[in-house]
């Protein structure tokens, strides 16, 4: 089953995928442009991965001093960075990189610690799509990815639906896409994680209790490039759904 | 004026201090042990600072190749890190270096975007004491505090008052200090700081907006030694209040 949580009318609602739209628990059939889309679960905190996939650490030349094999390197995300399906992320004027990155992200549904791989997989509530930006020019160091580079306002978009992981047969096998104003910029597969979601979740909950809520975005796949104000940018992952976001100018949303 | 959150005969409490111990708003007057102390205020955001006091930074022995002078290291810390005054914290049955770490914890009061160091502290709602367990063994890049060196549960100790911002005229005149059974071990002194409070706001508002509740823990001092089972660290700063914290083994808390 997929779900959305929208803002329709003054008030917040559970909706489903249909073929017009989506539908309200209450039956109405409405347009994707009929409603603001929030992120589509109660979220708890946001763990967050850097260098998860291979490809993408080549792409960013870096060399990894103690590599992200050794242990995951991970961090959190602060709630206001969140936004949902079809929102807008302002591009700072003072930037030169702002790199979308498309992600697999797990949900976790049962307060986790101290669980073994082998059975962290049954403490997964279910699946959505990712699109975290980073904004590069802050990256004095790649093994810290300060809050500047991914922790601005509303640049940690999430959706458009929560899958459920019982229709999710295989995690680590399903196809991360991008696209920027409709060219394809960024295709990879969740196979090419280098530490899988069983082994995250065992290393998180050794050191603290995992929440109902609780979302580890699982990293991106190379193919990250600049996005410029005005472009439409489309993160998804086959079968779980598709995100667009707009890139808008700061000034707007300024003091 | 000084408040905190405790829990007492079932029910949650906001309290005052009163020359027996506490207390509550109901007028009853409690000791300090019959109640069960909560961070004192409803805890947003929390962030914290890296490397913020000059002599620590060369206790830890550690070359600057970014001072945080040049920008600050701030990173965050999710919900199940915190803990109260009077709570116990477990020590990981692996580690080495189990470092508390007394520093000034800054409460925000309004929402801020954007806002100058000369208009930061307008914003400000109080203050109080926090305890920040650092797990050095995992420290394997000092540049990046990862979340097993900075995020086991229960090892963010914050209280056990909530100051108001009027009652403490100079946050940056206050001396810090740690007592490991009655033995003082740490002692310093607000002024030291890198990046004072004001630019700390500044910075942080540039990117993300601070919401009332959140909580900026600006750094500690040189003095950070081992602490083991059995321990009684009170962590204090003179004006605000005498945060105590006592060290258990992991294991009454396993899976």
């Amino acid at each position: 089953m997929k779900t959305a949580r929208v803002a329709y009318a003054g008030a917040l609602h559970d909706a489903q995928p249909h073929q017009r739209g989506l539908q309200l628990a209450d039956g109405r059939v409405l347009a994707e442009s009929d409603v603001v889309w929030l992120p589509p679960f109660e979220v708890g905190t946001v763990i967050a991965l850097g260098l998860n996939y291979a490809d993408h650490v080549k792409e960013l030349s870096k060399e990894l001093t103690v590599t992200a094999k050794d242990e995951p390197l991970v961090f959190f995300k602060g709630p206001g960075a969140l936004l949902g399906h079809r929102g807008m992320t302002r591009r700072p004027k003072d930037v030169s990189f702002m790199h979308y990155e498309c992600e697999l992200a797990v949900v976790i549904g049962a307060p986790v610690r101290n669980v073994k791989a082998a059975e962290a997989m049954a403490h997964v509530a279910g699946y959505t799509v990712c699109n975290d930006y980073a904004f590069r020019d802050y990256l004095e160091n790649w093994y810290r990815p300060n809050l500047r580079v991914k922790n601005r306002d509303g640049a940690t978009v999430l959706g458009p639906w929560f899958v459920d992981a019982a229709d999710v047969p295989d995690p680590h096998d399903l196809t991360l896409r991008t696209l920027v104003n409709g060219q394809v910029t960024q295709q990879g597969h969740t196979s090419n994680m280098v530490n899988d979601i069983p082994s995250l979740i065992e290393y998180l909950s050794s050191f603290m209790t995992l929440q109902p809520g609780d979302v580890i975005l699982t990293g991106t796949p190379d193919g990250v490039v600049n996005v410029n104000v005005g472009d439409e940018v489309i993160t998804e992952i086959d079968g779980l759904g598709r995100l667009v976001n707009t890139i808008v100018g700061d000034e707007p949303f300024g003091r």
